[in-house]
């Protein structure tokens, strides 16, 4: 019984492989690496019922996760966030059986933190001592934080325009913060230049290859939570898309264990701005990957991505699962995400508002149907998006008292 | 089998008993009501082992809630946060044993959401369509989200200088908000008299019954963390002190059931600002009730309580349990809160911060051993307070490089 269950690194472009146990960035075909198990012996040692006394965090499935030794282990209690059955928005929306799974509740508000734990913690264990990342915000924090931890030196670049609460979080951790007056591919070619320059480990989106293990557990965790029953769609809202390509890889390996059904997949929606949809674009004209995005903007900065270098295991991934792509206006975004704070009292992030508002629009189009389960992924806190909402009320002094209408 | 063992409400000063199925607010002679259980039937029914299989929120403690219909449940997936044993700011503290209770993981980013949640959800059994409460931010946060998918209308007031981040809560779950140019006192004042002149549902601190059982369950959770087996402290940051009656209810009801040792209780710290330190006042003049702290002010707003109503019973917790009360100043909160956050990558709130900085105190005074198990509750994300962290960094244009010293 080992930790982990982690054989080695493989290319899905070239089928090259190469060993977790130095240092690895891209393939040296370009592609990123993706983490193999040694799947026979998990299917002998690992079984579902392991699992019901441990804690509710994504370390609960440290057999499917890269990190060997427990001791590597940074975390600050990341993981087994709600899935919540939204009854009174499912209504309204004409889907019962509606379900947010809501990475509020993470380290940081932001389910970049399960890739930040497990990419952190890998770093660490390979003995990595300092780190780059290009970020709109949200991972640059988590990766912070949890580096913070592992006593790792981040330097974090992230656009003017990204969240301001991330700046401080990333500050409050010690990290070396820099802001770039442009978008996340203009800070990516800061760091791509950084890290030559100073031979320091880049920690880029796919650029490293075990963040994505740390995001694929939000499919672990949705499979688990259903009773290992999968659900029949999944909304993403895809920048990087590097949660989608998890939850999808977690669900192959889950089915390659015999956990669930090998011949039911959750058809995977990947959910873009109207204002950033270059995923979107390479579907509806059958491409296998995706052309740059000119002039990307959109009030969902966290997926302000104009070009994802996993674009072709989003689209992969997405065709495999008889998914789609759809994008949403800033608009529709910012009226989801008051009509669900006012329906059920939840308070997303408008990252994942676009997603309600897509699973809204596909049940209009019939491509959800009035039966199906439907997971909508919320990939933070609301709190971290004060903009998102006007708040004017009137200011009393101490001997007034309130009038009603 | 019953969903709920809740047997009735007492008033733990004059011992009048009243009914869970009709509304109550206080005791006729002015004190808070607590809620009573069916204990023997409960020891017959209820078992640490029946906990296994439930889901890792505060209802999987239903038997020991007040509600008695699960439909009546409003959830955001609140409860069950991380227990962070924090090794690294443990050995820098002389404290190998310390563990955060994180609350910063929970809807609303505050444990304000258990009370909230309970109480709605009793508010929504009890047929109420109505509330109103004073609050210093987080607090009128949650109860406004709950409500919102409870169906039940809040009117919230709050101080203008509470975190700016609750009021766009309030307004994004659709409640009246009010802010007073004030403190929670005053603010409490114009809510007095607005449920007077519109015959409202009083939901302020203690004056509704049920919140307390809410926030009970972090001592029910700390020792099911512990595997029933509980620490030797728990520090608490103390403003209406809910938090910290309810941990204490929580365990004299696991003593009673027998899950935990009989003759231990871990001490408890009712921990405050040195601008706002009614309770640790009292505590050093030996008073079992505090008089109101004059020109209250302090950087963990939170708890800038200048008056709890529940001072008796905080009072009497800490004298019951060998413990004690203490005060931090802002200078040191604010180092504090940066120090766990470089240490742990923690981003913990002012308030918590108070509660680690009172633990570091009491160790070097060595009321604190060097082999004592400690919980400190972190009451909330520090995502909610952007202001405790300056965060000025270098901007960089598209075509420029980093140099580094």
């Amino acid at each position: 019984m080992n930790y982990s269950y982690v054989s080695h690194l493989y290319c899905p472009k070239c089928e090259n492989t190469y060993s977790t146990n130095e240092v690895n960035q891209l393939c040296e075909c370009g592609s990123p690496l993706l983490v193999a198990y040694k799947m026979d012996d998990l299917k002998n040692d690992f079984k579902p019922g392991m699992l019901l006394e441990r804690t509710p965090d994504l370390w609960r499935y440290h057999e499917l996760l890269p990190v060997e030794d427990q001791e590597s282990v940074v975390t600050l209690g990341e993981g087994m966030t709600p899935l919540l059955h939204l009854k009174k928005a499912g209504k309204e929306m004409g889907i019962p059986n509606l379900y947010m799974k809501d990475e509020g509740m993470i380290p940081s508000g932001s389910f970049k933190s399960r890739g930040a734990a497990v990419g952190v913690s890998k770093a660490k264990e390979l003995g990595i001592e300092a780190l780059a990342m290009p970020t709109n915000g949200n991972a640059g924090a988590a990766w912070s934080l949890y580096s913070a931890q592992a006593g790792i030196t981040p330097t974090i670049v992230m656009p003017l325009d990204a969240p301001e609460i991330t700046r401080k979080e990333c500050v409050a951790a010690g990290a070396d913060l820099y802001l770039v007056d442009g978008l996340i591919g203009d800070a990516g070619k800061i760091v791509g230049r950084m890290v030559k320059d100073y031979n320091i480990f880049d920690a880029s989106t796919l650029k490293e290859p075990y963040r994505i293990e740390g995001k694929k557990t939000m499919g672990l965790e949705i499979a688990e939570q259903f009773n290992w029953e999968v659900p029949d769609v999944i909304l993403y809202p895809t920048g990087g898309g590097v949660g989608l390509i998890g939850i999808y890889k977690a669900l192959r390996e889950l089915q390659e264990l015999g956990w669930i059904d090998e011949n039911k997949m959750p058809r995977l929606v990947a959910v873009q701005s109207e204002g950033c949809a270059p995923i979107v674009r390479a579907w509806n004209e059958g491409k296998s990957s995706a052309e740059p995005w000119e002039n990307a903007s959109t009030v969902a900065f966290g997926i302000n991505v104009a070009k994802a270098l996993g674009d072709f295991l989003i689209l992969d991934a997405i065709k495999e699962t008889d998914g789609c792509a759809i994008s949403v206006s800033d608009t529709e975004i910012l009226d989801e995400l008051k009509t669900l704070a006012e329906n059920e009292g939840a308070f997303v992030c408008p990252e994942g508002a676009a997603a309600f508002t897509a699973a809204r629009k596909l049940r209009e189009q019939n491509w959800i149907g009035a039966q199906d389960k439907v997971v909508v992924l919320n990939t933070g806190a609301g709190i971290k998006y004060p903009n998102t909402i006007e708040a004017d009320a009137p200011v009393l002094q101490k001997d007034e008292k309130i009038v009603r209408n």
